[in-house]
């Protein structure tokens, strides 16, 4: 079982979440490259915090739009969104191998990563980027999303998410913001609820039915209130479950490229 | 002989210099990485275009400074300094590889090269920063520059260049821009500058003298008026003495890495 | 008669068109406002220069989008648009301030231009924005475009322009970039195309049908190739045909606030 | 007496400070132009924000520096300040005004501040630029500054402020962060000495001594560690001292431009 969160996502002298909280507890740490936040030496930092405790680094590209945190659609060629990914993937990786380790995965960020879950034009421009990065690395994203499919085409391995927080639908989408009770905030909650997906593979949905749902690493919220005593308690949770906890990739040790 | 020239320092919708045609000249591309110039799409035309011809690509790193093309000292912290050379060398490399090359040296922009002929605590911190990049990449810099002697004690191969349209003090610098005579425009001049420079490794300074120059590489700008006229002149002067061309580094191949 | 142009939208090093060129010609200078280019230097440039020549200053807001020049859509929330519009407008009203005029109206750019023609609730967005502005702006549109309905209903003064490198349909509208034929180059067939509109309110279609056209300026480009030399054709042609120059706001002079 | 402290210094998604319990404490609200923080959302909700407490609201210009947060020198030349402080002047007050208010002064933020204060040449082309704006606006600054000397030359009515929670030395000035003691955090001390300040004008130096402190505002900080328990000390300690609380420039009303 994974835990995964955004991290690294200030911005100069401006902070968002508390990485040091959430760096506690999570396996997988998906790393701002600079476009939605994290300046050069924000992610540097993350990137060391994050190696030294055996946490793995993931790509956190996103489109080009710092004043929006990388929430906004924004209307990029193919050819520059697949420069963009690429200039962010190279930027990323060159910190964290300075810092001793490696990019081991992608997860798209805010606007780009729910159009990749319905685009599979979007999804396969994205996709054949990542492709030419050199060193093949998997993707996460949602179950049944259009990224998945094209993923597959690809011959990419794509990894699945269940989130936390979030409330689901019987058919297993989640629950979208703004309607009422599509946000968790309860840490107890929360946290009986990844220990359901990490030891059964089910969720309760809205609804109160229970359904199966199939994921590689939960995602936690690191800058919401209460996102960290959210995050205690769903490692307390883990712990009295006894359910190990490691990053859902496997390899992610040090750079070995010649 | 080697000859190499600022490229890729397009951005948007906004042109600089005529890079098709030095792109038929020089065998050497300092590439722009997106901190003075070169938006990722830029870049990676840029280099489909270098590696296409065989030309060497080089890291044209700077400080974060759009606004004023680099130019400017910004003032870093070493921290940062560190954390954005390294940003900006994944990056460009990202895009060089996906393009099927790689990056082979670095020459640093503007502010940051002149500082890093002068300053060794500077240089220390930017070629510290590079060698911690997961290939060994050489420096192209001033002869006689702080950024040599560090190199040398870092163990970081360093190579020097000339420049084609700049005149020379009888000490081997070059005539400060602003100064009479500084800047050389006259075609001819300039390719029996080169030829001087590629054949006997002379050059004739300011007050007539005839000095030794140490040189790697001549530098050619694409970015001034006549630059295009001046490249060319350089290129048919250079084949009419038989001089052969070929990037100063010996590697410009594609990514080896695993 | 009225001829006006988009200047100022150099940014840094960057040049854009020939102002200077287009500065001798045109009566109304559509000045960008930094959003989309235009540092400050280069507006206070732009507006020094067209107020020595009695040219008046337009505002040319855009979206925020430096790198796609303004050309794209970015999903603004009204709040976001509204408050946009203000800073923009506001930053250019200081610099022309102190170049001893005034902005005198509105002309917004690229993607948001097009977008205010077809789209009453953006329109109506911008245009309550520029009401609450500390002078009263007139607005520059297409003909028969959503923005001038909406200006129309908030007794916002709305002037519209056509385009002398364009061609038009039967109904009136501009023929789609990218379709054949749809932008003219020969500057003498420009330059009787605005004769045309400047004498008898007319333009021969793409079908080569003559219909009226209602205009209060003719939009000409300092950006495309040869758009000195159709800037020129322009200017001489209405010399020839005896067509006054002047601009379609009445008030052009200096600031008189207190 | 008045206290001022800097506000909307948010950008997009990052807060900075709590500004609604500063803007309960403060009668002057420095506001952040969008160089070194402040979207124009943020700027626009600030002001309204103030005017709507009969806060009078300053420009906190600043170097361009959204990264740095305006603390690092840019090296601009004077044509280049002179338009970026107009340009910034400019979109605030086109901001305020939408939101039924004006700019009252100028306080510069930042490594502007700190240079302007001993550096009379750079003071000169600040407050050059300041005089060009179509509203006379004072400014802030230290006692004893380089810019007050100018100021008084040029014309400029210039105000001084004094800090609640800096330590002062026996000549008068601020005692250099990183030195031991150079910023009080204990709310009961801050709040006693702007007691001291706005009834005797004198405050106790590091040595313990008494000097005399000319000033018309006191500056207290909203994005330090106990910023907001400081603030209401100082708001309680100055009611329970019958010390009364208004704008130190007079006239923070309406724009009242034609």
């Amino acid at each position: 079982m994974d835990l995964n969160s955004d991290l690294g996502e200030a911005y100069g002298a401006w902070r968002m979440g508390d990485d040091e909280a959430v760096l506690d507890v999570v396996t997988s740490a998906n790393i701002a490259c600079g476009f939605h936040a994290g300046d050069p030496v924000t992610i540097h930092r993350t990137a060391r915090a994050a190696i030294s405790r055996g946490i793995a680094i993931g790509a956190h590209v996103a489109y080009p739009d710092l004043r929006g945190f990388g929430r906004r659609h924004v209307a990029l060629t193919p050819e520059e969104l697949t420069a963009d990914v690429l200039y962010q993937l190279g930027a990323l990786d060159a910190l964290a191998t300075a810092a001793g380790g490696r990019v081991s995965y992608v997860k798209p960020h805010g606007a780009l990563y729910n159009e990749m879950a319905v685009d599979e034009s979007l999804a396969r421009t994205v996709l054949t980027a990542i492709a030419q990065f050199h060193t093949p690395l998997p993707l996460l994203t949602l179950p049944g999303s259009a990224a998945g499919r094209v993923a597959a085409e690809l011959g990419i391995h794509c990894y699945t998410e269940g989130f936390a927080d979030r409330a689901y639908t019987d058919d297993g989408q989640l629950v979208p913001r703004g309607q009422p009770g599509a946000v968790l905030t309860d840490p107890d909650a929360v946290a009986a609820r990844v220990v359901r997906m990490a030891t059964e593979a089910t969720v309760v949905t809205a609804s109160g039915s229970v359904i199966d749902v199939e994921l590689a690493t939960v995602c936690i919220h690191g800058d919401t209130p209460g996102a960290v005593r959210i995050a205690r308690a769903v490692r307390d949770a883990l712990r009295a479950a006894n359910v190990d906890l490691a990053p859902f990739v496997s390899d992610v040790g040090a750079d070995t490229r010649s």
